[in-house]
């Protein structure tokens, strides 16, 4: 196969991630968000909030992470981050995921976007940490926005949605400030569990 | 507003984008294409596919490019790349979705992401010429994959397809050739309405 072919090949096998569903749901709650608009979602939020990261950044590299960190969820799914018994799989089922997608294209390549993907996971770079930050930010945003519509559904307590993200402050300090205020306001209009 | 308010009003506001459909179905045919996970489709083939570029090409920037490049539809919605009706109010519906929500940003930031918006529309650039090429290719990929469904939905020549992809070999004629193979495949497969 040449390496147009095997490009082409993963440009049609990534098609899948259209059809991967994540718990959230779009803005104003009428479906759930798949997991390929979400990536397009978060791409562009780096772009836009790059100015906010805490350290200096690459937003090239950012975007390129954001792209494709979730690509192993055609194989592996979506693990809902308040899912603590996926949770203890979700690294195995992924590893597993990005040997076989990766793998469709040339060696070279395969190689660079495997290791885009390795560096997200891993979350140590400046890069990585931002891109975290923002994979975070995202749901938390249409959360609120629902009304809190997913918090209620799964019964979550103010506590365990702050101990969740506040690892956003890794990458923004700014981005961290702004969601921690609306955990406040959602916990004063009572859409979490009590403690 | 703080810039930060204004970035993450800009944020929920282009999550509309999810909700705006294009003529053609994801792979497999069960459902029409969003325009916000095509977006990240484009912009993950513009990083895979940019070896395949005639002209050097800064990447990062075609990736920025598609992520913004049809963020317009959320206000003048998709029009069909063989619509001619629509065709001839297309520019002016656009240019008033730009001036709206980019405006939405910081100023400088309005004028940045406006001027990839306006680099991609007026195509004379490397980049833009590459941006486009994706932008034409992946439909073209998924309705053959697809069976030509779209195309025999809409009755089409493959004269009338040949001629609106042709453009694809002003940013690549390696993609330009895949596509034009599966033309002539299609066409021998009886895909196409007869001339």
């Amino acid at each position: 196969m040449s390496d147009l072919d095997a490009r082409l090949a993963f440009v049609l096998e990534i098609d899948a991630l259209k059809s991967v569903l994540r718990r959230n749901s779009i803005r104003g709650g009428e479906r759930r968000e798949n997991t390929a608009e979400h990536s397009w979602h978060l791409a562009l939020m780096a772009i836009v909030l790059a100015p906010h990261s805490d350290s200096p950044i690459d937003t090239a590299r950012v975007v390129a992470m954001l792209l494709v960190h979730d690509l192993v969820e055609i194989d592996a799914g979506d693990t809902f981050a308040y899912d603590d018994v996926g949770a203890l799989s979700k690294s195995r089922r992924e590893e597993a995921a990005a040997d076989r997608i990766f793998a469709i294209l040339p060696p070279a390549q395969a190689a660079e976007l495997r290791a885009l993907w390795d560096e997200f996971e891993s979350g140590t770079s400046s890069e990585a940490r931002f891109a975290r930050a923002i994979d975070r930010l995202a749901p938390m945003l249409l959360n609120y926005e629902n009304g809190g519509a997913l918090w209620r559904e799964h019964a979550l307590t103010a506590a365990r949605v702050r101990a969740r993200n506040a690892s956003i402050a890794d990458g923004s300090t700014a981005l961290w400030a702004a969601v921690a205020g609306r955990i406040d306001d959602a916990e004063r209009q009572g859409w979490f569990e009590p403690d």
